[in-house]
């Protein structure tokens, strides 16, 4: 069965044959547009007018509509919360509350049926703010069983799931950190990697508790030999290794780029001079929102052709917000993006640092993943922000 | 009939007797509370475990519930949007669509009903962020007939109508300000006055169509005289004479307050220091987001001892938010409020800039407009930034 979506006042495709503009800025804007699908899949995108026939018709009122968005970078399964922690960050009262080692101890002790009730609140409230496909991480567990069971749960919500055992080093390996590697790369692997797409690694060196570079090195190779992709948090705190790294052993993205080197820059624009696919820099403004922190260079990356990706980053530590609008409302105001170089990154960005076609875009063959706002342009994200704009979100062809 | 409220998990009421704390971050809050609700009206607040018998109970599953928010300033009724104006702001591009008049020209040709629906869709869309009280303003017509309509409109929507025809001066007065002033203060303000409760001018010797502090004063006084209540725009764009005028002639509050002096603080606290009611200073960190500009200083504000209320100013051309949530966020990020500090100042704090004392607390005897987040504590507006918190909001006693 067919359905005709019509009477969109404009709809975005980020197909580069529908409208001017290209690269990130591309978004293939089309006025007055309607789009058929079929099968869970974009059949057909042009002008109302000239719109093909279809079993049922449903009018967007003259809304826009757009990919649905990709949030390629979250941590949504856990237990407990870091409320105080966070109010006694931003009004700058001394806090000895234990941070990430809070949210290890909850999660450890929580049960399958509260980690995958979380999980789940947070997607649907995801869903709901628009976005239809996202990422999800392990690393709240930090031992072979709950990490397991945070990616057996994550893989129901998602299929990108993540194994991010090295999160950070657990108090337990604070006199054995070469042991915690070795934990992560054999028994914590073998038993996560059935449920992972991905593997990751926080490398920074300027964090104690995080990796250096070769530390962050064997893990991500004993990642890849498992059969997982990869990504790199790297360079938040410092203009440390993990973008080089990332290159070195190309990642599918590395997330934050808070702190850049030349070098940095130019190794991520290389890795897209060749035939494969490079590395993607994803960027979490809400994190630096939340830390009140300096925002990452936006402007730097998109001027050495670098594709930059946008994500939450939603974690109940350095940054909770699960709203993709609000980061590219951040990404406007804070980073100097355009609102349709935001859309971009946010969609099909996303998308890129996932290394998924068939989502990010609305070209024919795409997955029908929508998200529809009750404004009549895309730059109503950034203009209007912090309203819930988004009026109905479909997926896989079906309204929800 | 009453109806018991139950199971709050956190209970803001701004009642100094229910809870630590005095001033701007005196919250009142009570945990596992519960409320009666009777005639509208809250009758009882308290423990859920010592809540008297009602005819009907609703369990709120533990989460936070919170006075209505009031938002003091915004501009609600008008034609037209400014989105393109607004991306080139962002982007740095040059622009030069018109400003203000864009929104004026397309005001006066607008339809009563067109300007009925984009307030009332504007008015539900606040109502379902929480915000249960809404001061609107007239200042986009700029001739007697559209000033008129817009405040016969907005009066459907609030009590709390301000006439605000000294916004700016129309191009066709751009030779001729005192007939401008002559106009508002004479057959203008003749026409709105029955619409209206409340006066306000843009003062702002800085910007070249703004009014200076002898015409504001003109206009202010001209307004006390036919009976209405004074507010005023000012120190928006420069350290000027808007805050010393507002106390001045006493006004309820002087809203934007970006620059000021040391005398202008000294002012606003000095307002407060005798028996009757001061000037508020209302912030709208929504603006500064929207075009850029660095926050007011709150926190000065505060150590001064001046009552501090925030607001949306929800605006086509600077600021085109309608969420309390972002703006509380906002407040606790850019202008180091804590979360309860920012929470008073949106509900109690926009309360005492309308001089209104049945909203902004859930003290017994106060209006039963509440709003109910899915969140266990009101820490979390700030903590997760542009996400749709509000579960529900209850108006005068009744779910909306
Ligand atoms: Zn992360
Ligand atoms: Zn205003």
């Amino acid at each position: 069965m067919s359905v005709l979506l019509t009477n969109i006042g404009e709809l975005v495709t980020n197909d580069p044959e529908h409208g001017a503009g290209s690269g990130s800025g591309g978004l293939g804007v089309v006025p007055d547009a309607a789009i058929v699908v079929e099968a869970g899949r974009i059949a057909w995108t042009g002008p109302a007018s000239s719109a093909p026939a279809a079993d049922t018709a449903v009018d967007l009122g003259g809304r826009c509509a757009l990919p649905g968005f990709v949030d390629s970078h979250s941590h949504t399964v856990f237990a407990g919360d870091r409320a105080a922690e966070f109010a006694a960050r931003m009004t700058g009262e001394p806090y000895t509350g234990g941070g990430i080692a809070n949210t290890v101890t909850a999660t450890r002790a929580a049960s399958d049926e509260a980690l995958r009730a979380r999980g789940q609140a947070l997607v649907r409230e995801m869903l709901a703010q628009g976005t239809t496909t996202v990422e999800i991480k392990s690393g709240y567990g930090q031992d072979v069983a709950t990490e397991a069971r945070t990616l057996r749960i994550a893989r129901e919500l998602t299929p990108e799931t993540t194994f991010l055992g090295a999160h950070t080093v657990p108090a337990e390996y604070a006199g054995d950190r070469a042991g915690y590697v070795d934990l992560v790369t054999g028994p914590m692997l073998a038993a996560c990697a059935p449920h992972a797409r991905w593997i990751d690694v926080f490398c920074e060196p300027a964090a104690p508790t995080a990796f250096d570079e070769d530390e962050a090195r064997t893990v991500l190779a004993a990642g890849a030999r498992a059969g997982l992709g990869v990504r790199v948090h790297g360079n938040q705190l410092s203009a440390g290794p993990g973008v080089r790294l990332a290159v070195e052993v190309g990642a599918a993205s590395v997330d934050h780029c808070t702190h850049l080197s030349d070098a940095d820059v130019d190794a991520l624009a290389g890795s897209w001079a060749g035939a494969g696919l490079g590395t993607v820099a994803t960027l979490l403004p809400a994190v630096e929102f939340s830390t009140r922190s300096p925002y990452p260079d936006a402007r730097r990356l998109l001027a050495a052709g670098v594709p930059v990706a946008l994500a939450t980053d939603c974690n109940p530590g350095s940054g909770y917000s699960s709203s993709m609008p609000f980061v590219v409302a951040l990404a406007v105001r804070e980073m100097r993006m355009s609102p349709a170089e935001a859309l971009w990154s946010a969609t099909a960005g996303g998308a890129a640092a996932l290394r998924r076609d068939d989502v990010g875009h609305l070209r024919v063959g795409a997955r029908a993943d929508l998200t529809v706002l009750d404004a009549p342009s895309h730059t109503y994200l950034a203009y209007r922000p912090g309203v819930p704009l988004v009026a109905q979100v479909w997926k896989d062809g079906a309204r929800v």
